[in-house]
């Protein structure tokens, strides 16, 4: 029997191929000292290495704009400015000034710049290390003539299983699925930037694979097999014919689903059930249109406001919006209030929040925007203004209970007011509705319905919180499932309150995307689920083939299940 | 009209006397420096001091004894270990040999050894910094001649009311009821030490009055009113005669309440409630009944893992449980299995728990528990063989679903069988329990209940998680209420689950000890109500006086409430 390692599935399909490794270079100091002499050439060898590496990175984003669109390629725009900012390059030309070489003073001052970043509490700036490192290792290989080893543009054969320990963020944005039929990484996780390039690209990945790096040796072909989680290592034929089978079936079966994009998101038994995707910024809404989606289910805003300095404006913000609600017009787009705080913290709003012990149950989203309408003004106006432009439903994030709504919608009327003395142009939003993410606002659903036109259950925030368990800590894997069957019940809870109230129900949390739960979905009486766009193909074909009406039936046996597995099982023997 | 003050209410009642001002001394360097010949003799001095710091400590302890019983005295013990700790004493000796005056050196090295304490992840040990100031401060006073201003032993006049910016943990071990009728502090919360002491000796207590310390004037007569939560300065003598009417019947009514100590615990229309006290260590034990109480409603077990090296043996356990269990035999005992994690970090399992970003979401409690058998399994066992000692009720914290709660039932029968093996005596726990303080288990009370004798609802834990806000930050004071509708409901839900089931119910937390929710907690269904001790006499008044089927007529009002001002209004109404 061939040898087989186990891993964790960041993107499924089967991938067979020889392995290339990404060994990183050696990012070392050699210790050697320059003469005064040596200095003025050393500063001019730094130069050319200066050009050579942003000849490199023009040249790379414009490969990454044809393979993964300008959104993706943006990541390179992003190193050429780090390349040049003064921090890393002036601290180089000082310490070659001062008698170091240029590839050691990189190596230094790369691992300085690092180390501050990695230091940083707000989460967004501390990923920022990655990239970092990244362009410091660039400018190393221009000054050292290393090869970069994820650019497969010059390498021979192919295509391959690359291996790594991680992907660094060029690696990830270079990715060409012409040349790699295959990832697997030691590190990184399920949500990582890995996770969403290769979904999106359609690469099989496998992650947390043990010493992928040492067992894995360069040319050797392995079947990566993202559909249970395994990497086996030289297959004999017989192995080799099943895993091309296996591939050509996966292959089938994606085709089918994409092959849906242009019919209807219907039930077998005829219940409309629309797929929605989830964006960040106003350019993925042409996505959603391309995978077959209809509308946008959640528009995490957050994300304008971050790795900036200040607040964006509302002129900002409205031309945000109103991109997003133009392209996709007339569907929906579910745009989400600011929801700062928690793990999604931005350095100019930290003197709001303060230091918490508990990010999770703390001052996030509404709480803070309630608080400071000084700054949720902005954005509600925005909001309203670019209504105009498209059909908008404004959703409040974290609201417990109706107080807070109330609150909420009382400043929207401000706001409306404000526009309206002004004599700007505005629109009221098609629908306005609450995240429901809080166990508090699953008990106060009743009374809530009576006050919104739609409910969009978060089942991310909602696991977290029903069950206690912070969704990042690697401890807690068990109380990080959504079919957690105190989960279930509390998604029925929600549903039979949205149902007395006849308002609008759906699903913006990862659950929304997962075959396994359409049908449980559908059944418990959701009308809307969003996704990563990716997934919306995949969803379709769930749907189309689903008896809404069949799978009704066996929800009562759900939701008296008493474990997980209980849940998963049952719902992996409905027809 | 006089000068009014507001702060939060401590600890109820109405104080009146003149202000004691506990100002603290100046604790500053000189810079004085020693010449080679005078070392010595301050090296005298100092040890000199040591010796009149200790001898203070060692009278104050009697004294504490006397008024505040051996627990809290202890604390003078562990400062008299902190004095003589080689960390302070043997700094302040090197620092003298260095040409530091003795009184220099300790201000110098207490800031240090402070600043190392509170720059501690560790809650408990961070809070112990102000023990250090406190010890360091009494070695300057008595190297200074400065007299402790909280020593009100050797002082005329009063009893007075004292002003401070914040009680030192010394402070509040000597406080004395003859000679303080009321604390006034600047800073510390309702959850503080000073609280805590407070309500024990039944001392009117407020803080967060603003500027106190400035404002109120050495000698001044104020009315501190405990119930409105205002301080009345300089009163004239209508408003001294209504202070001293309203003091009047405060006392008259809680001497009502504490001659019910012996009455049944049972509501007017006849049906039992019993009251129950809360403790963390067994001599709380004897307060339960000295206040009138039926049992033990939760035993707070990680107590006795704190402030040490390692874990307690399973004879030190068995010691501690059997003693609680024994001086209350035959009223039950409920002693709830270890709850470290979450605040409550206990320094040699840290390293099981690892860094979390969100500890109140975090691995603890069961969580910990059941991953670490070799450490739970040491509790289990001395339970086990505590539990012949009396009525032993054994209630597992954090539990969220069915899965844990046969895991930890799976260890408690192998502990069971081990004992057995090895031939020594022991008893089933006369009922087992489960803590409902997750919305998961709230949402499974009634799988839960099937497995179980009884739940024990802990509403400071339920409400912070229902509300998704951490119950320590201040910035959401306005979630952090158990009179919040979603918490209501959730009650409700399990009050239903255990009364289909037939199991017991009860609550530990906080809202079992306010007489506004005692009617709710008795028209719900709950059928044992644990608090702090002190709160038992009041509690026995308010049940005395209710009929439960009146207030059963009212309750679908309050379950239909809107606001948490809404609940609190409509159960102010109730008869």
């Amino acid at each position: 029997m061939s040898l087989t390692l186990e891993g964790v599935v960041l993107s499924p399909g089967i991938g067979i191929g020889p392995v290339l490794p990404l060994v990183p270079l050696a990012f070392v100091e050699t210790g050697s000292l320059l003469s005064e002499e040596e200095r003025g050439a050393e500063l001019g060898r730094l130069e050319e290495a200066l050009n050579r590496a942003e000849a490199d990175l023009v040249r790379l984003q414009a490969q990454a704009e044809k393979t993964l669109g300008a959104d993706k390629a943006a990541l390179f725009s992003a190193h050429r400015l780090m390349l040049r900012d003064p921090m890393l390059v002036g601290a180089v030309r000082e310490a070659v000034a001062g008698g170091r070489s240029a590839s050691d003073a990189v190596v230094v001052k790369t691992a300085e710049i690092r180390a501050l970043f990695e230091a940083l509490p707000d989460p967004y700036l501390k990923e920022r290390a990655a990239d970092v490192d990244d362009v410091g290792r660039r400018l190393f290989r221009a000054l050292t003539g290393h090869v970069d080893p994820s650019d497969l543009a010059g390498r021979e054969g192919g295509p391959f299983v690359v291996v790594a320990r991680d992907l660094t963020p060029s690696d990830t944005a270079l990715l060409d699925p012409s040349r790699v039929v295959a990832l697997v990484t030691e590190e990184g996780g399920p949500t990582s930037h890995t996770a969403i390039i290769a979904q999106s690209l359609a690469i099989p990945a496998l992650s947390a694979v043990a010493g992928a790096l040492g067992r894995l040796i360069e040319g050797t072909v392995v079947i990566v097999d993202g559909l249970k989680g395994e990497v086996v290592v030289a297959p004999d034929e017989a192995a080799l014919d099943a895993g091309r089978r296996a591939a050509a079936l996966f292959a089938e079966e994606r085709r089918q689903a994409e092959a849906l994009r242009d019919l209807p998101a219907v039930s077998a038994d005829g219940v409309a059930l629309p797929l929605w995707g989830n964006i960040a910024r106003p350019d993925g809404a042409g996505e959603i249109l391309s995978r077959g989606g209809d509308g946008v289910g959640l528009f995490r805003t957050e994300f304008l406001y971050m790795g900036r300095d200040e607040a964006p404006t509302e002129e900002e913000q409205l031309a945000a919006y109103a991109e997003a609600l133009t392209v996709l017009s007339p569907r929906p787009v579910t745009i989400r209030t600011l929801d700062a705080g928690g793990d999604k913290e931005i350095p100019y709003l930290a003197s709001l929040v303060g230091h918490e012990a508990n990010p999770f149950l703390g001052y996030r989203a509404i709480r803070l925007c309630l608080d400071h309408p000084e700054l949720f003004k902005v954005q509600l106006r925005a909001l309203l203004r670019a209504a105009v432009a498209g059909n908008l439903w404004l959703m409040f994030p974290m609201v417990v209970d109706a107080e807070e709504l109330r609150a909420a919608k009382a400043l929207l009327d401000v706001c409306a007011a404000e526009l309206e003395a002004e004599g700007l142009e505005w629109a009221r939003p098609a629908k306005v509705g609450v995240m429901i993410e809080t166990p508090g606002a699953l008990l106060m659903a009743d009374l809530l319905a009576r006050e919104v036109d739609f409910f969009s259950v978060g089942t991310n925030d909602l696991t977290q919180y029903l069950l206690a368990a912070d969704r990042m800590n690697p401890r807690l894997k068990r109380l990080q499932d959504p079919f957690h069957p105190a989960v279930i019940r509390g998604l029925s809870v929600v549903a039979r309150a949205a149902a007395a109230a006849g308002i609008d129900l759906g699903m913006c949390g990862e659950m929304a995307g997962d075959p396994l739960a359409i049908p449980l979905l559908a059944a418990l009486g959701f009308r809307e689920l969003s996704m990563t766009p990716a997934r919306i193909p995949a969803a379709k074909k769930v749907l189309r083939s689903l008896s809404v009406a069949e799978a009704g039936k066996r929800l009562d046996e759900v939701l008296k299940a008493v474990t997980t597995a209980e849940v998963r099982s049952l719902l992996a023997s409905w027809p």
